[in-house]
């Protein structure tokens, strides 16, 4: 008997990464492959096709067929036509009808999703969010995606395209600057950019670097986890970025937590790995912003799943368009 | 045959609605006592008690019978204990046990909801949310009341005794303080205190008023009534306390709408009367705010059950506590 697997790919601002799942959710084979936001839409295209044509071909090696492909892209998705509508991460996407081209390349079903909805999906089916029937999740990568999870189910809204865009809730109006257009979003202050961005502004100015020898800095080679070393170092200004970024995503929470009347989050991507430079600033901000629930009885996790959480609800995304999974 | 009726009444800052209501939701009689924030919990409930009373003997006198009451209260409830938790604008409420009161004077099932969900159900199933499946609700009034309606029902979330909690939801970290002990909570830049307090704080710092005569303000006797009434006759600090009202409510309504992906939104309460000074700056506002929405595909409508939509919909929480409607 031929085994059935599905693809899941995760599409993000600068790795993409492609999973083989069966229908349990297991993860059979999986890859990564750099993409970035300077890609053309075309060339991206080009790129998943091939991914997906290798994982096809390691899948009838151990003879199982692929039944379909589920895409995560990072902005606001037109699940019918399968085309990226507005990517702030990934601009060049704007438009591309990249679920549509693969569709016709790989003779497959494929479902397009946001990434973060991706990320719901795989942590409310089989990470931090089982479970739980309502909570609030965030990813912490380039930008900073969100979705919501209500009553056990990905929430879509009036199926716009996007639902749960927490990273583009507005914690301070005429603040920084969004990759979206507009200020003080919570991108802004939570995402990679913003502690890349942030940091390297603040040394600039030639604010007192205290505790730590005066190094040069390279800003294009600059990343978030370069910031992360740094304030594990103990030093400052990326103490203080990182405070910062605790401060705007306990803000949004409590925020998020007010208006759904819920009380869980899960907080995932790969920034999310500077989780000790950001909780006790995130835990002290929810707590002065909270005045409707008990800031005591929120509960925010990590999600568990880290990397695998998108292409995993990806692939589940994709196995329930087969008539698979709730 | 005897008909049946239930009592639905909303309790708000400064009045008392009731209405006696018939299976359809229609409003057989009603009737409006002052209540007010310095009222104890126990004068209160008193006033609750005799209301309902010469309501069903009203009831009686025209050979109908009253099976059940619904209350509406402005703050966060505990459903289960019949309890007010927490109510910035009935401070003086905050614990006491309301509804297992007057279902013990009464004989009664009683029902107690937030009143802003009172509104929500009334305008989702008689009023300007009829066949939207997904809406945000603001009541304007002393303070600003919120709710969702998601799927045609009213969200509670995680039954915590508060969901749609809009008016706290932080529009100005660090802003003006509110009600309910926050600062830069929506209800302090949208309620009718905040117009009150705005309009003569500005007033008392002897900023110009031009085009219009100088007059004597008596501080303890202005409403927000009072403050539009200055604005429509062209006072420009009037007229600047609404545009502040309609930029809170623009980026509040952006930002639900952005994590709900939602389009739709209904505004009542009382000071949503003053809807044609504050429309222009919410509509800019909400376009200034919005990057995942195209702000020309929101709709904005006001209530259209004005004061009845609360006390309708705890009417209609009461029918559905006996089993009538969904």
């Amino acid at each position: 008997m031929t085994e059935d697997l599905v693809i899941g790919i995760d599409v993000g601002g600068t790795n993409m990464r492609s999973a083989l799942v069966d229908p349990r959710g297991r993860i059979v084979l999986q890859s990564r492959t750099a993409t970035g936001a300077w890609l053309e839409g075309r060339e991206t295209a080009r790129r998943l096709i091939e991914e997906c044509r290798s994982l096809r071909l390691a899948a009838s090696g151990f003879g199982a067929a692929v039944r379909a492909a589920g895409l995560g892209v990072a902005g606001r998705i037109d699940p019918r036509e399968g085309r990226v509508v507005f990517s702030p991460n990934l601009p060049r996407m704007n438009g591309y009808p990249l679920a549509a081209e693969l569709r016709t390349a790989l003779d497959l079903p494929v479902v397009m999703l946001n990434d973060a909805d991706c990320f719901g999906i795989g942590e409310s089916r089989l990470g931090a969010g089982r479970s739980i029937p309502n909570w609030v999740g965030l990813t912490l990568g380039t930008g900073v995606g969100g979705c919501l999870v209500l009553d056990n189910h990905l929430w879509t809204g009036d199926n716009l395209g996007f639902a749960g865009e927490i990273g583009h809730m507005i914690v301070v109006p005429g603040g920084r600057p969004c990759a979206c257009g507009a200020r003080g979003c919570l991108e802004a202050y939570a995402s990679g950019r913003a502690l890349v961005e942030g940091f390297l502004e603040a040394a600039a100015t030639g604010a007192p670097v205290a505790g730590i020898e005066q190094r040069p800095l390279e800003p294009a080679k600059v990343a978030a986890r370069d910031v992360h070393r740094l304030a594990l170092q103990g030093d400052p200004l990326a103490r203080e970025v990182f405070r910062r970024m605790g401060w705007a995503i306990g803000l949004a929470l409590s925020n998020c937590f007010t208006v759904l009347g819920v009380r869980h989050a899960v907080i995932g991507g790969g920034v999310s790995a500077g989780w000790d430079q950001f909780e006790g600033a995130l835990v002290v901000s929810l707590a002065e912003h909270a005045t409707m629930f008990e800031a005591a009885d929120a509960v925010i996790r990590r999600g568990v799943l880290g990397d695998d959480a998108a292409p995993l609800g990806a692939a589940l995304a994709a196995w329930r368009q087969l008539g698979h999974g709730a």
